[in-house]
């Protein structure tokens, strides 16, 4: 099992800010990443059809063979974590708990904001997995920004009007007197030195994914699943949507260039698939 | 066929702005609406995929026998009028060619703005529509503004980063000298008097949500369609997820409560109606 790939799923592009730090530590794995840019945003839909989503998505990565699936989206990991623990019979890696314990470890003064989509902050999930893990009382602010992922696949990372928005969002979490802000968005790590600027420098910004890729090493290593073996072929990418625009932002997001993403029919799939969620 | 009722989709909740000029000038017809809100938005995905989605929206209203069907978002109407036209035996009316044809009666200097989703300005479809119209050399200045939607949704109508927003937006359009702007997404009606403020009173600013409406009114007229019998029961409301959001933003854009919504599994639909599409 150990050759195997891990795959990786998100709402579109974001994730790849998870794989990217995924191949910084893991650079013996292959990767399987599927962005379901057809239907994103998750992160303004409801419970339900997340779950929904999620469980399509890593029925679509469980076709090629992975031996874990990580959720590096926020909102899926929000509020469909248990359900893909429950329904799939290998190790299911979520974002919100590694952010969250990185967190709590940082935090002195028991005071965490978390900005992130509307489902995530209104799922509550981080809130929660911070009182679990956290052994002193812990005060936990959130805010839901949703103008964030647009502003990003915008471009608009050091624009004027990206301040202002920011400066809305963050006022109520900053007069809390916050020192540890979770990036509760994979998108949010391009937004960094802005949000910086916002928060100033003595607030510590925990980037989920990061966090997420030590999680990752940590369980692999546990279940004896880290490949020290060789490497079984290059990473591949699908998108549910044509691949330009993902291609384009993802560059950015990884910081070299992506090529080879290939395109899949998604209705198709779920129609020949049926019986995998 | 007069008594049938008309059909109109989004893919979510800008749609309603033509909703409400088609209720106001056609009291006596019944409307099917549906909003794609499990997929929405469309601005941002592909031709071929925007194709697809708006075949299968028009599928999932052709259940209630509708007589017409009004593509009330201005992305599917760039990207997917003939492809619908084609298909179906009824007539269908998009936004774009009303709001082209409002914009040439009105602009005296023969310079046009026009403002939408990326996928919208990608098209040209206003600027091939304004062409074919038009019988004078008009210049059309087009602007994607991916921001814009996610605004409206925040309900960020009146504030300072709306405004900076829209200056960043506007600026280029603006200094071509326009006397004429369409707001070629069902989104921006509710920014009007955001945009009016940037724009200045000189700019006429063209809301395809009326223009489409009286173009309705006169193809039926045509056709003989219109229902001068009695209204055969009241307008339907459906969502692709769950309605709470659609009915809390609805009634703002509607400017009355909106109640009774139904949610509809799409995934469903799209397994049990292959044949449709």
């Amino acid at each position: 099992m150990k050759t195997q790939p891990i795959g990786i799923f998100d709402s579109g592009i974001g994730g790849l800010t998870v794989l990217k730090e995924l191949k910084k530590i893991l650079p013996n794995e292959q990767l399987i990443y599927f962005g379901d840019t057809a239907r994103i945003p998750y992160g303004t839909k409801s419970k339900e059809l997340v779950q929904q989503y999620a469980l399509e998505d890593a029925a679509f990565l469980l076709q090629y063979n992975v031996k874990m699936v990580v959720v590096a989206c926020n909102t899926a990991s929000a509020m469909a974590i248990d359900v893909l623990k429950e329904r799939l019979d290998i190790p299911v890696v979520g974002v919100v708990i590694p952010g969250a314990k990185g967190a709590v470890r940082d935090t002195a003064n028991k005071k965490i904001g978390v900005i992130g989509t509307s489902a995530t902050v209104n799922s509550n999930a981080y809130s929660k997995a911070i009182k679990q893990i956290s052994t002193t009382e812990t005060e936990v602010i959130s805010k839901a920004c949703p103008l964030l992922v647009p502003v990003v696949e915008e471009g608009w990372l050091d624009e004027q009007a990206t301040y202002l928005i920011l400066q809305k969002y963050l006022k109520d979490v900053l007069q809390e007197n916050i020192d540890t802000l979770i990036l509760g968005c994979t998108h949010y790590p391009l937004l960094q030195d802005a949000i910086r600027k916002v928060t100033g420098p003595s607030v510590k910004l925990i980037d989920s994914g990061s966090e997420t890729a030590e999680f990752v090493k940590n369980i692999l290593a546990e279940k004896n699943l880290l490949n020290d073996l060789a490497r079984m072929g290059e990473d591949q990418f699908f998108v549910s949507d044509i691949p330009q625009k993902f291609e384009e932002i993802g560059s950015r997001f990884l910081g070299e260039p992506l090529r080879n993403v290939q395109r899949i029919d998604f209705d198709k799939f779920l129609i020949t698939h049926q019986k995998l969620f």
